[in-house]
């Protein structure tokens, strides 16, 4: 079978290859038929965490989906963030489908539920996703004492995490979005969809949907 | 192949059984492993075309989304009308996915763009609609001097389609989300994607992808 090439891009700087394609395995397990191109922006290690780094990040991002898409020859591109950086900017300069993480788990929240919790990293969601969502967002929660991803895997963290979940919930949430793709990197999303019951949607898993879905027959 | 059985509700009331399973066929089509059970609400063969008759047949989708569910085990319901009529009540009586033909082709619209222009049948899309694309909506039309989904197949309907289209794209729209499920009937969304060279969302189509991709796993 030939596979649809996509390119992903991580803003973490990783050595490690390994790291640097976990997102796209990920989509890669989900959408058999896709093949996954992963690259990662340079010089930002601690990725996109606030607003100066997400400006920092934003012309690594164009620069990487331009020369992924002429050195790859992919179908789409991803870009791995929930806030989802440089993605109007690409779209710009690209006639293949550029999707966004953030974009993509709010819109396909919105496609379950009409009233939709966010659960983040930082306090609020990212901006592209409280756009969409609208009025739709009715809750906005992220774990507490919690400073990285990896925090979510101690005891602590889990208990934290589904105490914040429940909480969205509570506030009348249908369904869930995961408001950080760090989020996907751990794999949460089920875990937490079991406890809570209610949907938890992983923002990679949802860029892989609409990436597929938009190169469909494109060979 | 054990397929995913989906339940699929027309606002028209249509005797010709082929016509009540056409747009479950054709998200078979684009999804072979679904199978669509496909029903018509009673008593109104002109569907939904205003506010009355929209009034009307909320009663009557929420009374046949409830049957379904009971007789044939699916596994998610589609309500195949742009308009979501009963979709938010019915997603309050049942756990299983309910998917409403409108809120999806509005939701997959924002995964690829953010300026969406609508095609309806009416001078504004349908409220959900015009709700979920919120700020993203840069421009509505419909075709001129078209009364029912049968006119658009004459020559003059054709070309007043593609002036209505090709205005949307004018005003900016990178994508444009039919805001009819008359049009799916027809399958226009293609013939027009060629023509005016940005994405035509079907609306029935983008029903059955969020239809399919939250039932995955599910037998």
């Amino acid at each position: 079978m030939q596979k649809i090439k996509i390119g992903l891009i991580r803003v973490v700087s990783f050595e490690n290859k390994k790291l640097i394609g976990l997102h796209g395995k990920l989509i890669e397990e989900y959408f058999p038929c896709l093949q996954l191109i992963s690259r990662c922006i340079k010089n930002q290690p601690k990725g996109i965490f606030d607003e100066e780094s997400e400006k920092m990040a934003i012309p690594k991002v164009i620069g990487l989906g331009l020369k992924i898409e002429k050195e790859e020859k992919v179908k789409a591109i991803i870009v791995s963030c929930a806030a989802d950086p440089g993605v109007k900017e690409l779209r710009k300069l690209l006639k293949i489908p550029v999707i966004g993480a953030g974009s993509s788990v709010a819109a396909l929240s919105l496609s379950y539920g009409d009233k939709v919790g966010t659960f983040g990293i930082t306090e609020q969601a990212p901006t592209i996703m409280r756009e969409i969502l609208g009025k739709h967002l009715v809750a906005e929660a992220r774990p507490e004492a919690i400073n990285t991803t990896l925090d979510l895997m101690t005891d602590k963290g889990k208990r934290n995490t589904l105490k914040s979940v429940k909480y969205l919930k509570a506030k009348g949430s249908e369904v869930i979005a995961l408001a950080c793709t760090g989020y996907s990197t751990i794999g949460i999303a089920n875990d937490l969809e079991k406890e809570v019951g209610i949907p938890v949607l992983d923002a990679v898993i949802a860029a892989g949907l609409f990436a597929w879905h938009f190169t469909r027959g494109s060979i």
